[in-house]
């Protein structure tokens, strides 16, 4: 028995055997071989395996992710179909007697290198495309298993360095229990993709892959962080208990699905989810979602090989206002550049991309391409209750120029003859110290806040939360955030406007008190943090919790705020 | 003539010859020779005339800028008498029968890639200087001009693509009137040594290399940020006028010289200055300087092959104190990382440096590197007013364990015999949004805040000050920037501390009327910007301008901000 700590990524107990996710051993030995008919035969049977397990694949990632997803997978299938890729391989072996593995690996390096030498996105990633999926054929020629997360049909764990989107498109819930890595922190895509899917998961643990070895039987702890390999009877035991005392809570949880979030002294907040694709729409009704606090628009535009257009946009949006009825949906418009990097805009390299040329700075410059989501937005406002929130705003000019150009785009629409929302509010986000500062200047102005505390606890303290060096300066409860959060919301109310949250602290259960405090009304969160939390406030006097504001605004450290927290709410 | 607009770097007018300090053309032939020896003649030679050459700018740089700039050519000129070097180019000469260009050009590139190759930095450093000074010896070989600004003996401006700390360094001001140049802004390295130097500068003008040629006649405009290619006789006579009123208006800011600094209703205010080395205290006390409010004590350790000692990072403390008499001095402690990195420190590559592993981040985890630096302080604080500033603060635990260990390293040289001044202050650059935030947490504890606007400007904007694409939102006047600066003055007030500025901002004539009305305490400088700022603040009224502040603080832009104090204080 071995047990290791990690981080903490999403809630629930996995028990499973380990299914270790890496690329096996792909080395060959170049034969000269006698009979090349029967090489190319093995050739033709790998590459007709890899189409079938590519096809499941691409079946399944439709299912459980959305048609977008699933078109990496029709990329890959054309590669394994394309006479001009499959007929080298054999003349190779007819004309040269090689044995089918080096006609495979030869060939292919050539067209990798040949298009990755091309000065061209595209291309580069059709090079990526050939080696995945010669990787897969190679598997079959040398009789290796290719680790394929979407073929698992029996209960695993997976142990992997760290997952890649890829990975995670493939994983079926009903097999995968858990996963748990060597690397990445709590606001890591592997670890945001684990609690979307309702996935137990510890991530960080850095020495996870060396540990653990396939069939090990593995406990994923996502609320403590812990993962034991190869437990004793007893922890098992213990283990299944707590097990069950989650799915019990989580009872309890969904028994407050269809009920509002009102606290101990009866007043109301709003618990909206934060979602990437009209996909995750399911989740956040199924986890009562009182509607969506931030739909994160750049999945639109990721993964592709040109801008979306305005018409496959109206689609998604209207698809997300129609699913959530008459609730309240509030869209931010593209927030693309930093460490999200789109292959056909060509952005250019910067010595520090978090305080570079993004979001709303890149949709002021691009105007074209701005235009045509908001046009988009426009055209979807009348599915639904629409909210549109501009990104990284950090004076009032850009929100000015923003807002100016969406009502001449309305105006367009309307002289067209398109109908148009006359009730859609006009927010920012909130995460630029600048603006949580002035918040008070853009109340005037703005609809709404929604303050983004990924972001803003970054610039506030001016530590990147990527780079594990200063990490520990990521310190959301710091009375500096607190006292920006606060002027934020007194700002928002000053002017009878409301204020959200949508960074990972809105769900965070030492957060929640003290937002509620200070009288945050809306919480966007992860579409599964929403019944826990409504759980949580159902017993909080939010009365209570204002009483300590200026107690909390003037203490001195990030430790003190979480003690005395722990301490009033009995945590 | 032509005029051309850049960045206004460092005031006054320069009218003279241009010198282009540009690489030239050092191609070659390689040939066959029928004489080596006259070859190795031509080499001794060229090898002879670059000694002396390097002689010459090396004692130039020791007499402006003191015996560390000067340790560079030192290096340089070892290159050129270690027979290691040199005998294998003359080997080369004889049994190749190849011309001098050739044969060094061929053997100096063996060593560099040799040099590089090592991973170590000192030899990287090695094949640095060997590149160097082989351009050098190769221009005399091909009988091509080699600029070297040390070697400049009559009057000229100099165009130049940008200008390197080892440019700057020997550049005499007897002849060198003025530069201008394609690249940087007005905190770039050469603009802040422009002004250092008091030369007129005019920097980012993007074409002058391109526009002008060597001997045109150049005029350097350093308040408007123009540059005049050959000006008709007209334009001339213009701004020989300009040239004498700046002449005139020093004379009249001179006067001011050994006054104090107070505004026209009787207030008075420090003006001190920024320094890099201790040969800058000179330019402090010519400019009138009330002490020094940031001593940057990163050149120590920039430029050389390992850590200071302690012995000589005592001398310059001593050194600077001593000259300072008993004026205040505020050092500050290493802040290294983000742009400025040391070759012996190998600090990690980082995604967002700016949000990185420095400064302060950095002391509290290298002790060694940080108690070194302590204690050479505290040794030199018995012979002036020492004050230190730790740089860098995001939260009031660093601040503790910085103090901690200062005070640790002040009870071991007490034990040790040592005598320590008892009446050091202790204070923190501001500089980070969190810090501004929380000023009322940290005044209790600090004796001082030196407020750091270059940082803090960036990061509460969140836009990286040398990203031309975000530059705009490089905002000193932003209401934001205004209610951060005017926390910490009210916070330091309120516990009974001073409130210093020891950023651009500090100098700057719109900024001066607001941060006198702000209660600021302390404005720290350019040594240049002294007696312009004096002169400025003799005329204002304190009282007025602290009229202004709630107005001012509640303004939306930056813009209506600027207008308003060119209103009413008719600038």
């Amino acid at each position: 028995m071995r047990k290791i700590s990690g981080i903490a990524a999403s809630s629930g107990i996995a028990i499973a055997k380990a299914y270790v996710l890496a690329t096996p051993d792909l080395s060959y030995n170049k034969l000269q071989v006698d009979n090349p008919d029967s090489e190319i035969q093995r050739l033709k049977e790998a590459l007709d395996i890899s189409k079938q397990e590519l096809e499941k694949i691409k079946e399944n990632a439709r299912k459980s992710l959305g048609d977008e997803h699933a078109e990496i997978f029709s990329a890959h299938l054309l590669v394994l179909s394309d006479p001009e890729m499959i007929h080298p391989i054999q003349d190779k072996i007819k004309t040269e007697n090689v044995n089918a593995e080096a006609a495979l690996d030869e060939t292919a390096n050539m067209f990798i290198d040949m298009f990755k030498a091309m000065d061209n996105e595209y291309m580069r990633e059709r090079a990526a495309d050939i080696q995945d999926v010669t990787k897969r054929v190679m598997a079959h020629l040398l009789g290796v298993t290719f680790p394929d997360p979407a073929l698992i049909d029996e209960e695993v764990v997976i142990i992997a360095e760290d997952l890649t989107p890829s990975d995670t498109a493939q994983l079926n819930k009903q097999f995968v229990k858990g996963f748990t890595t060597n690397i990445g922190g709590r606001t890591s895509h592997s670890a945001i993709m684990a609690r979307s899917l309702e996935i137990p998961a510890v991530v960080g643990t850095k020495t996870i892959i060396s540990d653990a070895s396939e069939g090990d039987l593995i406990i994923v702890d996502g609320m403590d962080g812990k993962v034991i390999i190869n437990p004793s009877e007893e922890e098992l035991a213990t283990y299944r208990k707590k097990q069950e005392d989650f799915e019990e809570q989580k009872r309890i949880w969904a028994e407050l699905k269809g009920e509002p979030t009102v606290s101990a002294d009866d007043e109301h907040v709003e618990l909206v989810a934060n979602i990437g694709t009209p996909e995750d729409v399911v989740g956040v009704i199924n986890n009562g979602g009182e509607g969506v606090g931030l739909y994160r628009t750049e999945f639109l535009y990721m993964g592709k090989s040109e801008l979306p257009t305005e018409e496959e946009q109206f689609q998604a949006y209207k698809s997300v206002l129609e699913q959530m009825c008459e609730k309240p949906v509030v869209v931010r418009t593209l927030d693309i550049g930093g460490d999200k990097e789109l292959s056909y805009l060509k952005l250019p390299e910067e010595m520090n991309p978090f305080l570079g040329f993004r979001a709303i700075r890149l949709c002021l410059e691009r105007e074209d391409i701005f235009r045509t989501q908001l046009r988009a937005l426009l055209r979807a406002s009348t599915y639904g209750n629409l909210k549109i929130m501009f990104p990284m705003i950090a004076t009032l000019d850009e929100f000015r120029q923003a807002k100016a150009l969406l009502l001449e785009e309305k105006a367009n629409l309307l002289n067209e003859g398109v109908d148009v929302s006359e009730d859609i509010e006009v927010g920012i986000m909130v995460e630029i110290p600048s603006t949580a500062v002035t918040a008070r200047q853009f109340a005037k102005e703005v609809d709404f806040f929604s303050i983004g505390t990924n972001d803003l606890i970054q610039y506030t303290m001016a530590a990147d939360r990527m780079n594990e060096r200063v990490s520990y300066l990521y310190q959301p409860y710091h009375p500096a955030i607190l006292n920006l959060v606060n002027n934020v919301i007194e700002a928002a109310h000053a002017e009878g406007k409301w204020a959200g949250m949508c960074g990972e602290m809105a769900g965070d259960s030492i957060a929640i008190p003290i937002l509620l405090g200070l009288g945050l009304d809306e919480f966007s969160m992860s579409a599964t943090s929403i019944l826990p939390a409504r759980t949580q406030i159902k017993d909080l006097s939010k009365g209570e919790m204002a009483s300590y504001k200026e107690q909390l605004l003037s203490m001195s450290t990030a430790d003190e705020v979480e003690a005395f927290i722990r301490r009033v709410t009995k945590q």
